[in-house]
């Protein structure tokens, strides 16, 4: 199966092995979180909501069409949406994304009911295979004979990645190589239409390019990256044709490496730039790392909410002009906030640079987190930072996550999210380890253990106890988030440092002795956030920020008879913080006194990641500067 | 063909026959536009416009439909466009808006070449019907035996409404009848299907309400009243269902006459609105009007552009939440301003109400006419207000009108809006006449003649001149546009007098002698307008307006190196009118000293209407005021 496989023990999603690359991820399974936020994070995750999704999955008939296929059947595929009068042709992605995130789990623990709904599903997967590797159900039941012929729309390669991300995680994680097989042949498949002496082509819709590099890195079989490369190379020059929403729609207008600013469908492009990254550093390619940064830094400055939501608009679910950012009409897909974390993790890899982090904590808790439910069952597919009180008949009463979509991308891409988000805790590099996001965890990196305690998001407190350590000094790096404006740390013993402005990270280089602790401080005050002035559609506008979080007013807070549109911030607002218990043991809310008619108001805001829990009022992040 | 035609020798697209009426139409063979704004366009219309629309039909192969139908071929089926993996079914109406268009311009004055442009179209359309009356071409040619099955989006009873109303327009203009045989054989195959004792069934498209009651006008007969009240009154029953926007996008998701908001596809809304007052009106539902003029209260306060355009989601073409106005991504559809500027009338003959002649004037110059290049040979689809200077590569250099459309409903409603405005101009009553619109132009009411002299829109005086006159007292009633905060009015030889603020018409009830002359003066100050503090999308900003008109910044006026998004308006800007023969011999712009990051910088504004004529840059209407 590999000629030469890399060696390497890491659990995860990205494992970069080629030389270009700044910081090496640890291994799932050696971060654990020890309470707290995340805890009751991947607790929801486990419990509640991969369950329910594999429910879905059954009720959708998203996995009874992999019995048709094995079945050769020609008819009775079943799908809840249709797209240019067909059934959707890429639902086999939600099973693949739903077993990503049950390999893990899994592989952070035992779950016999997981267990059991897995195999049932792997077992689907490797009778639907043909004998030559294709697999692709729509196509195998629906449209035989027409392989590979329906790039532009047919999903076939995007299928293809997202069983390898699946098949790589069940490896890694639980050495489990069932679907690994089934993933190669298909990657074979693909490979004979596509690669070395087959067709020069590319799939619509980006993904197999990071999963074939992922194949690479895990089988060694250097012709998985080459085709991966090849794809990105391809892109570009229009080999795609217009389609329905212009070429730029695919990423097909402009070449990878030289495209300058994000285009067209905001999840193909995230995808494909995350693939791009994956490529890069195997192959040692600066220029197109750079062309990605790039890309990634214009669209960072240009075209992202403050949620980190990307992709604005509704029409073709795209990347907008620069700064056009409508809060009520942003579309904002989860899956763009999900394949935007991917990137900024495989850039934060290949860099180090703490933009990446800073990115990738304020899409997970303020683009990703809000499309989950309370009690982790029912998703948002769209995002907008606004919603009326009084809206068009459309979407009045309509308003609320849903348990499941007709396209149903989103759900398990929460799934695999929330199940792979201790990989983005910490790193190490040759210097030591660093920590990048902030939780209540136990971290074993190499000979070092950190067992760090903290209420973050809800406090900026963080205590980092090195728990066990080499006797070789090593450098223990504490990233200062890009929100945060004064900080301190304190080492046991030592007195508290400020931390200089404008670091980005607290490096303390030293022999360690187990049972020491860190204390790091981050100022964590209300923060009144206005925008970009280019912004145009939220001028005069400020929202409410603490630490990572933004928040939002909703309806249920207000005083009856108030309307939402009625409220101002005056000019003087002084912010302060409220226990939200109604809302959860541990959250923060804000509060200050709004101007409305019947003169100072005080009304709290809560974080926008629980918005749309108590019924189908409004909600707003950015709310009008009195007399604006 | 009747039992009992109405007797009319008026010449109009809608007149009114039932008692619940305000006011008359002339008949547009009495009003003659005798030189200034709308002689040139006009003569643009005729001259360029409608012969260019013709070629454009030869060439997408709109025409050449037509003949494969008439010879029964089952392929060749030509169209630019796809929806849902099929040519686009319902291109048969550009040719019948089309020959509608044609049909208004012959009755004003003979042309050989837009004659036997029309005869030709003629030609087709009689060959292509079938036998029993049946006429869609599409479903003919690539459809046969599946006629009036797909009601959802088929738009077969679409097709047949603009076929009935270009048939009314050449019985009413030329007594020509051709078309109006076809068109009543093809509204029997409908009433055949779809009328008593047949399915209960509506298209997903209303237009072949309002044309079935001009069709009961020209001929008497009643089934077509019926069957067009029919349709108004089972719509809202679901009986469409879902589609794939939800059944209000159809307008079928609460009874027409009581749904209190413009909801779903904004054209659908609109055409369906001025069906349900043409049946109101001929009925005597004075409920179903009421519920009409209610809902468009309702829209004209909460979801019009200050541009009077409609419809602010690309997504469905739909109209938004309340005040959700978005000058970047308005849709702003031409053919939705056209449908509201039919329906403004519609309202405008029932009730009387200056209200609806100020939003068909708002609408003509700012929302219908922008989508018409100067040379009249090229059309927007889409009108947004603002177009940034750096845009999504999707829309970057694609920002012009173009000669045609793949779905190209706009521009031959361009065309038969056009070549029928001088309709709008004036109405009698048993008191008088009424001027709504201002416009050099003869106008021929009964035995009353006025010859008005003016240069309307850039200057706000009005000479109405005497010039026949009944001996019998009669009252001249001449509008106040809404936004006129000061009028005066003068008739020879006596002292001028203000119009009392808020009047909404000057009423001159007496004996006339002919050669008198009044003179209106209505005070056209450039303004300075914010818009509803509720229109989230343009808080902290203002637009530019002078008389009716909403003026523009664009690119092509800045000086080099200033980027239009960095322009801002002082708050104390003092605006004032300049001389634009840049732009046109007339055209009046606006100029004021803008606040930019050189200091005060005197640019000059355009009308909208003429954006878009000088190349890819930038362009907005509401303009942020400094330090917002």
């Amino acid at each position: 199966m590999a000629d030469a496989p890399p060696a390497t023990t890491n659990v995860a999603a990205v494992i970069p092995t080629g030389g270009m690359t700044a910081l090496t991820p640890l291994s799932a399974t050696d971060v654990t979180f020890t309470g707290g936020f995340w805890a009751d994070r991947t607790a929801t995750n486990r419990g509640a909501t991969i369950p329910a999704g594999f429910r879905q999955l059954q009720a959708a008939g998203t996995l009874h069409n992999f019995e048709l296929a094995a079945a050769r059947a020609r008819s009775g595929y079943r799908a809840l949406g249709i797209m240019f009068d067909r059934p959707f042709p890429f639902l086999d992605s939600d099973v693949y994304k739903w077993l990503e995130a049950a390999g893990w789990e899994l592989g952070r623990a035992p779950d016999d009911g997981i267990r059991a709904m897995a195999d049932e599903a792997i077992g689907l997967v490797e009778t639907a295979q043909e004998p030559d590797g294709y697999l692709n159900t729509f196509v195998q039941v629906l449209a035989p004979g027409t392989r590979y012929r329906d790039l532009q729309w047919g999903h076939e390669l995007y299928c293809v990645g997202h069983l390898i991300q699946a098949a790589v995680a069940w490896h890694r994680a639980l050495g489990d190589d069932r679907l690994l097989l089934v993933a190669e042949r298909a990657a074979g498949s693909v490979e004979r239409e596509l690669g070395p002496g087959g067709r020069v082509g590319i799939d619509g819709h980006p993904e197999i390019e990071m999963a074939l590099v992922e194949l690479f890195r895990v089988t060694g079989d250097r012709r998985h990256l080459d085709l991966a490369g090849a794809f990105v190379e391809r892109r570009g020059h229009g080999l795609l044709g217009n389609g329905r929403f212009g070429r730029g729609y695919w990423q097909d207008h402009l070449p990878v490496r030289d495209a300058p600013e994000a285009a067209g469908h905001a999840v193909r492009q995230l995808y494909l730039d995350a693939g791009a990254v994956d490529v890069a550093v195997e192959t040692g390619d600066r220029a197109l790392l750079d062309g990605v940064l790039r890309r990634w830094r214009n669209m960072v400055a240009t075209r992202t909410y403050l949620t980190g939501a990307l992709g604005s608009r509704h029409k073709d679910e795209a990347f907008g002009d620069p700064f056009e950012l409508p809060p009520d009409r942003a579309y904002a897909e989860t899956c763009a906030a999900i394949a935007s974390a991917m990137l900024a993790w495989r850039l934060l890899l290949a860099t180090g640079e703490p933009e990446c982090a800073d990115l990738l904590e304020r899409t997970a808790y303020n683009a990703i987190l809000p499309a989950l439910s309370a009690d982790g069952t029912a998703f948002f597919y769209v995002n907008p930072l606004q919603r009326r009180t009084h809206r068009a008949w459309a979407e009045a009463g309509d308003g609320a996550r849903k348990p499941w979509y007709a396209c149903a991308c989103c759900p398990p891409n929460l799934m695999r999210f929330v199940s792979s988000w201790q990989q983005a805790i910490a790193t190490t590099d040759a210097d030591g380890v660093q920590v990048h996001q902030y939780a209540a965890a136990d971290v074993v990196a190499g000979d070092v253990r950190l067992a760090i305690e903290t209420d973050y998001p809800w406090e900026g407190r963080v205590a980092v106890r090195i728990a066990a350590t080499p006797d070789r000094p090593w450098q223990l790096s504490l990233r200062i988030p890009g929100w945060c404006r004064a900080a301190s740390v304190a080492v046991a013993g030592s007195p508290v440092e400020t931390v200089p402005s404008g670091d980005r990270s607290v490096r303390l280089a030293r022999g360690w002795r187990a049972g020491e602790t860190v204390v790091l401080d981050l100022d964590m005050p209300p923060r009144v956030t206005a925008a970009d002035p280019r912004v145009d559609a939220v001028r005069g506008s400020v929202a409410l920020e603490r630490g990572p979080l933004v928040y939002a007013l909703e309806t249920a807070d207000l005083p009856d008879g108030l309307l939402l549109e009625d409220v101002t911030v005056p000019r003087d607002a002084s912010v302060s913080t409220i226990a939200r218990p109604d809302l959860g043991p541990t959250v923060v809310g804000l509060a200050t006194s709004w101007s409305t008619a019947a003169g100072a108001t005080p009304i709290g805001a809560i974080p926008y990641f629980l918005w749309g829990n108590r019924g189908d009022g409004g909600m707003r992040v950015w709310i009008p500067l009195e007399g604006s």
